[in-house]
């Protein structure tokens, strides 16, 4: 256990480009945006792509280097309320990782451009997973400290 | 930069309980399971669960402390073909993250019930966050290499 935890380091895999360089730029929900951003994959991790063209849409996960990790709780602005961070997508968490679902629009190398993040310009890029309908999609799911349980694009 | 990529050092903030003791017992997808798990949150970090009890469905990142972090192609043992990992849910890529969508039975203190999960017994928990329907669920994403597109569970 103990090697785990020590093993625990992130390692940058590329970055995010984005059109949001300040924090208010960058809006409530990626899917609330219709702008174009490039996720760029480090040469040596392009391989790593392969067949990724396949893929519709994609999780992404990146570093969120302004949130304070030691933040517990949050009070989401629409809201007003505090609630545990674990119940909010606030970027205070104690392990900073954001993830977002995007729209795959073109894979060119290392390149990929897509629709649906709310990174900040220059985030790093962490993970890329290919978005399963069968496995990912509920769209029942339900937020009850959400007006309408988040059932639809805030 | 430089001082942002130090400081991606990973905290354990839990353990996940499940039935599985080794890889084989694993189901190939959480949602195949009708297994219980349960997700025990350090004490250090219950307050981060407020309100957690309001959300029907979790998004659960956990560490793939089997994952060999060098390896960039996989080959998905209901395919035979080979795939870059950001194309698979291989539990092989850069960074060991695993993702999961589970349902939540029951929050009780620091422990959650919930179905889904196709962690190993004892992983080390990192972060939960609310799914959302209206920005995470994604009826429409296909998959093209698998069979049905992932469209259904597999």
């Amino acid at each position: 256990m103990a090697e785990e935890i020590s093993s625990m380091v992130l390692e940058p895999i590329g970055v995010i480009h984005t059109p949001y360089s300040k924090r208010e730029d960058i809006p409530r929900q990626g899917r609330l945006s219709l702008e174009l951003c490039e996720i760029e994959v480090f040469p040596e991790y392009a391989p790593a792509l392969k067949d990724i063209e396949q893929c519709t849409h994609l999780f992404v996960i990146f570093w969120l280097h302004l949130g304070d990790r030691r933040r517990l709780t949050a009070v989401p602005p629409h809201d007003g309320k505090e609630h545990g961070v674990f119940a909010t997508r606030s970027p205070s968490r104690p392990n900073s990782l954001a993830l977002d679902v995007v729209e795959l629009l073109e894979a060119n190398g290392n390149r990929l451009k897509v629709r649906g993040m709310d990174a900040l310009d220059g985030s790093v890029l962490l993970d890329i997973k290919p978005y399963s309908a069968g496995i990912d999609s509920f769209p029942q799911a339900r937020i009850a400290w959400q007006k309408d349980g988040g059932a639809t694009d805030r």
